[in-house]
């Protein structure tokens, strides 16, 4: 029996997934596929062709057929013929273009598609209904494929369909950076869904949906491994799992590549050196890489981040970037193998006495004079910002510096900066500002996105670098909103020229349903989220003020200064900002073009938003909002955590209009989020108001109405601690329970007035164990919860502070209102403040 | 730690329970408090006082005040304050009659309410609001707490609130048919949530919540197990094991009572007799009843199914069904306990042969000549009908045939009869008839309701009794939509007045949400079900004809004939009905009031509905509707079965309107019962095509057009065997696979037109095994799928033929059609037949 059912369940595993699942997990993503129930639209898809036919059985091509299939199942309850030849009557026809002529001799075709592009054309040929999805290579058909779905999910009309699509630039791809012991550095939603404990996954169904998912919205390549890498993914022992990952992509068009280490050649390959330049050393490349296209035939080619953050590099022996990866790339070019080589490089030693020292030069200042070493088959890995990621950043110089050299962008899916998917923010519309910035390359119309599609320059290689991160969380990022992310970076990549707005829209409604009201309120969440997160984070270009050295999620303000890393705010009491000025500063504006170099260096024409990033100046110093920076930074992180609050509200308005279980899942995270604002608005208000000396004209900074420290209420067992920084907590103090397994308790007596009233109850969720805590109003318990939400840091700080509300209880003068902590492994249920309102109208 | 954190978690439980679930799994039932998000709303409970006052310590009121606040809190984001004695400002003030007179003193009380009864009074004293929630007793305020929540549930005005409400009866009670090993008979949701393994649970928590289920719509008793019942739960082993479940009903006001045995004295008892009129015995009882009363001061009583489908009783001694109930009620007495002695006493070994023997006698016949012997503190449960919870039954004589002895009427909950929760079969349209029906006795206004309340004939006890079998699944009932009996039962119980259709707003309103749409589609769906099921499984009075020998589930007609259990249809190739005329037949109908009995005796007046269970008549005979009674079979088979088929597709148009997981859950349901409604219309209509020879007019019955039956197709493995009873598959025949542990295949070539197509495929899911499905069209897979089920029986048959529609595929001429049986454990992945029909407009 065994051998037969195994045989059965094998083909059978792509058809049994379209049993509908019981709930909405978020594991279908935007692939959701649920059915057309309006009446219209059902009598208009009918009249799709019955049959689909494709032309040769590529797993690619057998993917597409197998995703037409399910989709139209999904959607319109109908099962497709499949068919591997063109039938009489009407057919939906897949196929290369060479296989179509072969086929249907008399059909032209589009003489403009390049490599990936595709063609959806429904024709009526002999009285029969022809919906052709043809392109130059099987990709191409596959992304036709999904375009096809695309049209019908968004209820599009598909009958007139003539529809040509070239993909914006030759190299689409994601970086993943998994470890191979599993864990995932800067990953947020679980362990990796490739390795675990230094091997392979055994069941790699999460890589082939993730690979699915990525050819919707034509992903063409995914780098599965760390870029700080593990030299073992080159080993003979380590190969054939690879080529079980690639197999996983292959019928998704996705092509595996992997991240590695320069130093390989000494660490596993018995060499005594990994200089480039020596031929033995070139030798070993080659070799290994001709095993690994042995195993691999479409592998896609390698990732370095070398000389970079402790990484080893070309320097070791004197060679240069260029060195480091034309030894890599002439040993894949034979394969059609590219090598990308990272530029961020820079020294994170840098001495910060020196006020001409100066990180973000970095990347141009490694790379620009290598311009025209590189191989054609190599590409340097920009990122979009001459920093890291950060919630704002000037575009990178870097992509004006090299004419004669690939260049790929990295932008970042996984939010390390932005909130690390507990916080709501949405970067297209930062990833559109970066693109579309025109870098006035010799006075010419030269944004970035032309520059990495290797337009501008006429290069043969470049294109997009999303790092995604993904993890076995059911919602692949660990927060529905935040896939949003992944569908817009790889709508970008395909295509640019898309508005936000248009992707936003698509992507909720396949995400979500159609519900104009919930279209309306995701659109608003996600469109608004980034410019509120900003604004909470990290005003006027400072980039987010958040702890740099360990966890980069809650605020730190100066974990940024007096260190080797180079993030300085350079900030004192009477002024704030790094000067970068070519007249007084470090001169990285000189690194940009005339024109933008121009605009940046005067204090007249900097724009606002980067105006920190640019100059040092006062407190006082006057925006072209009229209002000075102080009181820009109090009025920023007010408004915008005075609108994160507003989040949660919006989405309670969709409560049976999406299901239940991501509406519960959304607010959950949205809740928190409103949290965390306001510990972020208070710690950068408090460090600035402490800094400046200087005081919020409307009164906010400083001043907590209706909060009361936990420090100043009467403790039993619990003990008053400093917390460090001292902005991350209110008055800079938090109590914290060191009496395990004893409980302790903070009370207050309340004489506000009588009424209706929120308390709020800030505390610290280290995770370290899981605390609970017990609020009483006189013998009432009004609630209990406990302190299980992950965060990253084991202390009390800006990482684990929590707001829990508790929402409309009536309070009455003389009400003792009483907190009980029960500390739990290493966690002390610490307390910061509570916080007694009337409830917002 | 462990001592501290046991005690904390104790106090606990209760409000912890008050975090939101992330899916609706249905354990909530109509008891949701889903958020109130209409501003106008809001506003308008806004008003309500901040406080909640209860004026005694009971656990009645205790949980009266917790549900309120728990309920506030879920729909108005509101905590209450809660206070134990009266406040200056405004409040909600809970207490009995007793306690308000005392806290204040002026308050002017409800002098017409009755023990249970609540007032609902929204008054302005001295410029405070006061919200009243008052009753005679602890129980009457529990249930004025839980109207107060369904007024806000129902989004109903609360601010000029004055309600007065009294239940209709005295006795409210459901029966649990639970065994003490953990199963329960005719229970289709699982095992006992009280029972396992011969011991109570230690976990009750599912007890105490369906207590706080059964409160909020007013049941006040709860008879745990089986009326079949096991001695073993009189044994003192055994009482302090009852005592933890009454514990766990007591704060909701259930009243526990158990089901016991006659033969109780003798079994465990050590006595050698069980004669109710021997000292000993009767000093046995008392002794038992004592001992329970001794840790149950609120025992409801005893629960007496004696001389009956095999249990002993008062016969065994000569004695009268009023001497056994008189001794268990003799003991009682002194503690306020009662008996509820079952009226469903007939002999299981009738005589089939003699045309004057009738079962639907036996309740009439066994205890009318005991009217008025029965204690006070006893009454007689007397089923509906005179059968068994059939689909139609006309209503039990016995109602009006004991003016002198109390009553209760048995419904059932649980639909052994009628569908088994697979079904959607909502049973208080019917119920509503039966406590409609009007008696005449004496000529007088007698509806039944009235006389099972006691008021007709003036006696003290009487109620409802509802079957509820409720178990472990989530669901309670193990499906959505037939909640709705139990919370109709519970609306009948209280006020039988009640609008089937209000009864039914109400819950599809707190069940699922305001969406008219939704409301609409359920309400509609709802109340069309048991006039449905009636039609494509009963007609014309003949009750369900199922096996009645095994499942009660799926169809057999002769199941009923021919043996000794008196539910014959006394079918022939003539005609069919049993004749329980006076003039003719078993005499049966004399048992009604005069103008009841000539309404039935006759031919003219008998309604048409009840017309096979009063007259046996020629398949010719044309009924008052003007269609003969074999037509009426074909056509009310066909209509209902159509109808059937309509379900899922209203059920669809709800997608996204109500929550994904309860959605899905219930369209499998409907799907499978459209498909089950089509093996009853042909097993019902082929049985009487064969027996009367008589063709259906509209050629439907005997012609299938688009079957293919699998005993025709090409078959590899398959073999055909004969299904008994033959009707039950199509032509009497399936083909199984009994070559386990391999495979089989069932082919056909299609030769029917071009186009798109929906295939059903009819095969037998037996519950030995999980047998798997797969059906190819030429070499595509289209779907694959198991047997998995769980329906009630072993073999291929009527309770096991099940549909599986494949929807939406284009055939042609060819085409080979073929399916992959693979048998496991038992179940060979029978088939019956698969039907090719052009997809439904």
């Amino acid at each position: 029996m065994r051998p037969v059912r195994s045989r059965l369940f094998w083909i059978l595993l792509p058809l049994l997934s379209i049993v509908p699942i019981q709930a909405e997990t978020g594991y279908d993503a935007w692939l959701r596929y649920p059915p057309v129930t309006e009446g219209v639209l059902i009598d208009a898809y009918g009249r799709l062709p019955a049959t689909i036919v494709k032309l040769d059985n590529s797993p690619t091509l057998t993917s597409a057929q197998n995703e037409i299939v399910r989709g139209v199942r999904g959607m319109l309850g109908r099962t497709l013929r499949m068919e591997s030849r063109p039938v009489q009557g009407g057919m939906i026809l897949l196929g290369t273009f060479a296989a179509v002529k072969q086929a249907l001799p008399g059909t032209a075709l589009a003489a403009d598609l390049i490599t990936d592009g595709y063609w959806l054309k429904a024709t009526v040929t002999g009285g029969r209904h022809v919906l052709l999805i043809t392109a130059p290579n099987d990709r191409g058909v596959l992304y036709g494929a999904f375009a096809l779905l695309r049209h019908i999910a968004l209820h599009e009309r598909i009958d007139q369909l003539d529809e040509k699509s070239n993909p914006y630039a030759p190299l689409r791809w994601v970086n993943q950076w998994d470890n191979l012991d599993g864990s995932i550095e800067r990953g947020y939603a679980g362990r990796s869904i490739f390795f675990e404990d230094n091997h392979v996954l055994a069941d790699l169904t999460r890589a082939a949906d993730y690979a699915r998912l990525l050819a919707s919205i034509g992903i063409n390549g995914c780098t599965i491994n760390n870029v700080n890498a593990n030299p073992r993914v080159l080993t003979p022992e380590f190969l054939p799992q690879l080529a079980r990952i690639a197999a996983a992509f292959r019928p998704w068009g996705v092509e595996l590549s992997i991240s590695v280490d320069l130093g390989s050649p000494k660490t596993i390959g018995g060499l005594n050196t990994f200089d480039p330049l020596d031929p033995l050393v070139a030798a070993w490349w080659k070799q290994r890489v001709e095993e690994i296209y042995r195993i691999i035939p479409d592998f896609g080619g390698f990732v370095l981040k070398a000389d970079s953050e402790g990484r080893v590099g070309p320097s070791t022996y004197g060679r240069t970037h260029a060195d480091a990866a034309n030894v890599l790339a002439a040993a894949l070019k034979p394969h059609g193998g590219i090598v990308v080589y990272r530029g961020f490089v820079y020294n994170h030693h840098l001495d910060w006495r020196n006020l001409k020292n100066d990180r973000a030069r970095a990347a141009y200042d490694n790379f620009h004079d290598l311009d025209g070493k590189f191989a054609a088959n190599a590409a340097v890995q920009i990122k979009y910002g001459p920093i890291d990621f950060q919630v704002r950043e000037p575009v990178s110089p870097l992509f004006g510096g090299l004419k004669h050299t690939n260049e790929t962008i990295e932008l970042q899916i996984t939010q390390e900066y932005t909130g690390q998917q507990r916080h709501l923010c949405y970067l297209v519309p930062m990833w559109k500002q970066v693109l579309d910035f025109d870098l006035r390359v010799n006075g010419g119309d030269t944004p970035v996105k032309q520059i990495v599609a290797g337009k501008t320059f006429h290069r043969p290689l470049g294109g997009f670098v999303g790092v995604a991160n993904v993890g076995r969380d059911l919602t692949w990022l660990g927060y529905d909103l935040a896939m949003a992310n992944l569908y817009g970076f790889g709508r970008l990549a395909w295509n640019p020229n898309l508005a936000a707005r248009q992707i936003t829209e698509e992507w909720t409604r396949m995400t979500f349903n159609d519900d104009p009201r919930v279209i309306g309120t995701i659109v608003h969440l996600e469109m608004e989220s980034w410019k509120v997160y900003e604004g909470y984070t990290g005003p006027l270009g400072l980039g987010t003020l958040t702890d740099i050295l360990h966890g980069h999620y809650g605020p730190n303000i100066e974990s940024a200064e007096r260190n080797g890393w180079g993030q300085w705010i350079r900030a004192d009491h009477k002024g704030i900002g790094m000067d970068r000025t070519l007249a007084t500063g470090t001169g990285y504006i000189g690194q940009y073009p005339p024109e933008v170099a121009r605009q940046y260096e005067s204090l007249e024409t900097c724009p606002d938003h980067l105006l920190l990033f640019m100059h040092h100046v006062p407190y006082t110093h006057v925006l072209h909002s009229g209002k000075t920076v102080i009181q820009y930074v109090y009025d920023s992180h007010y408004d915008a955590a005075e609108e994160a609050q507003q989040f949660p509200r919006w989405w309670q308005a969709l409560q049976g209009r999406v299901d239940e279980q991501r509406y519960r899942a959304v607010l959950d995270k949205l809740d928190y989020q409103a949290g965390h604002a306001i510990v972020w608005r208070d710690a950068v208000s408090t460090w600035f108001l402490r800094e400046s000396g200087i005081a919020d004209a409307k009164g906010r900074a400083g001043h907590f109405p209706g909060r009361v420290e936990a420090e100043s209420m009467r403790l039993d067992g619990y003990t008053v601690e400093d917390v460090t920084p001292s902005e991350d907590a209110s008055r800079g103090k938090a109590a914290g329970c060191n009496t395990a397994p004893k409980n302790c308790t903070a009370s207050y007596t309340y004489r506000g007035k009588s009424g209706w009233h929120d308390i709020d109850v800030q505390y610290f969720d280290a995770n370290t164990g899981v605390a609970r805590f017990e609020l009483f109003v006189g013998k009432q318990l009004v609630q209990s919860w406990a302190a299980d939400a992950g965060l990253p840091s084991n202390i009390p700080n800006g990482d684990t502070s929590t707001r829990k509300r508790i929402a409309g209880i009536e309070l009455q003068p003389g009400d003792e209102i009483r907190i009980i902590g029960e500390p739990n492994g290493g966690d002390n249920a610490s307390l910061d403040y509570i916080e007694i309102k009337e409830p917002a109208p």
